[in-house]
């Protein structure tokens, strides 16, 4: 994960729920492990969902992408690392799950986000400053 | 379902995500299903949603009860009854899942709801007139 | 929880795609919130899933019962407790989940489950054996 | 969606446990919207869960990608249709989502699966010969 600027990480475990008959994690199950992870890093950051509704912005998903190299199973435990990649035009954050006692890769994914200003309800073509300023530490 | 002074029905099927490991639908996968039958019949009393939010009132679930009798499995095709059995003091509605063909039932369920009073964010001893009123025509 | 041979307790946190347009915690999601610390407390008498399946028996849910009492809301930091309180003839979990912090009852519930019998199918009125072997350093 | 073979599509509605905290479909939540289509397009082609399990082959996903263009809001009534775009070395599926009534599109997406030989747990790299058959029609 390359040019990240921030870096989280946060361990999970994969639950009965999440597992579908092939005794796999069903693959659309991935973006509830994904948001334990942003969550851990827009915390970091100073800039969960709290602060950014009260920063008058809402960040919705505008890509979601998601490449599995190997299943995670029942009970596998995992470590999510999440990395903001991108933060001048839109919000960028990369993943990766990994097997927490082996390392290997189960999986890579980003999800690209942009900033919609609430009062006005129009999709912003720059970051807004509120969310660089929290970046500025790490630049 | 005895005593229901309003009734609907809607139909689905069990779909890949719902089914755990044990090749049946996951029993916490069922709310969502109740869901289904809940938003028809409260549409046909005219007191979906919107029009809850719109008369001032939100209906959170105070309890749920599900009594599994058999299995749902992959693909099966269901039909979800509800029936509006308690009103005056508080919103209770019966569920019944059936298999679509045969009729068997396989499970039986409750949801029981309170009104709050989203102004002063107080919950109700008796149900608004406005609920109420929707439910004239069947009383 | 009186009646409880084994209790065990985990901690988790209300996440952004456990929250409904209200706020709170859907109340269909609660299920995988007691997921946790029925794995949980099934490890601590080494009886999890892959014990169950090697035993020779499936322990459907029979019945599941939620009182919700308070909302959990957004990354609401929660200790979820599980209570076997049946065991003789089936298997019956009690859970309450608290707020870590203030430790203020959030909800109560159980699930009922029964042995199932692998190899020919058939509900069991006692449990079996090799379950109550496991519970014998609590009796 | 150019390039497709085959083609189906199936309505939806989305649903209040869909929703997240922003009054729209949590972007997690899309992969079962994709789930109806993609069960609808194998039962055409005769290639469903069932008939892959017998024929001795997974299909494990190894990418998803979503583009999010609007919103869905709750209750609003789409069209999901898919569409196969690859089969020769892998199965592509491509997805759109659009408002039933305005044909507007919500979402472009894909699911990009490859053949697993279940007896000897191998990647095919090119798909078996049983697909294509299915295929054949509409080749």
């Amino acid at each position: 994960m390359r040019r990240a600027i921030v870096k989280s990480e946060i361990f999970s475990e994969a639950q009965f729920h999440d597992i579908d008959p092939m005794n796999i994690v069903w693959h659309g199950n991935y973006p509830r492990f994904f948001e334990l992870a942003r969550v851990e890093i827009l915390d970091k950051i100073r800039y969960g969902y709290d602060e950014m509704k009260a920063s008058g912005y809402a960040w919705p998903v505008i890509e979601m992408n998601i490449r599995y190299a190997h299943p995670m199973t029942l009970r596998e435990k995992v470590k999510i690392s999440a990395g903001i990649t991108e933060w001048e035009n839109r919000l960028k954050i990369d993943f990766e799950i990994r097997n927490k006692e082996t390392n290997k890769r189960l999986c890579k994914a980003y999800t690209t986000h942009v900033a919609v200003d609430l009062k006005t309800n129009t999709m912003l073509w720059e970051t807004p400053k509120v969310f660089r300023d929290r970046l500025e530490p790490y630049l």
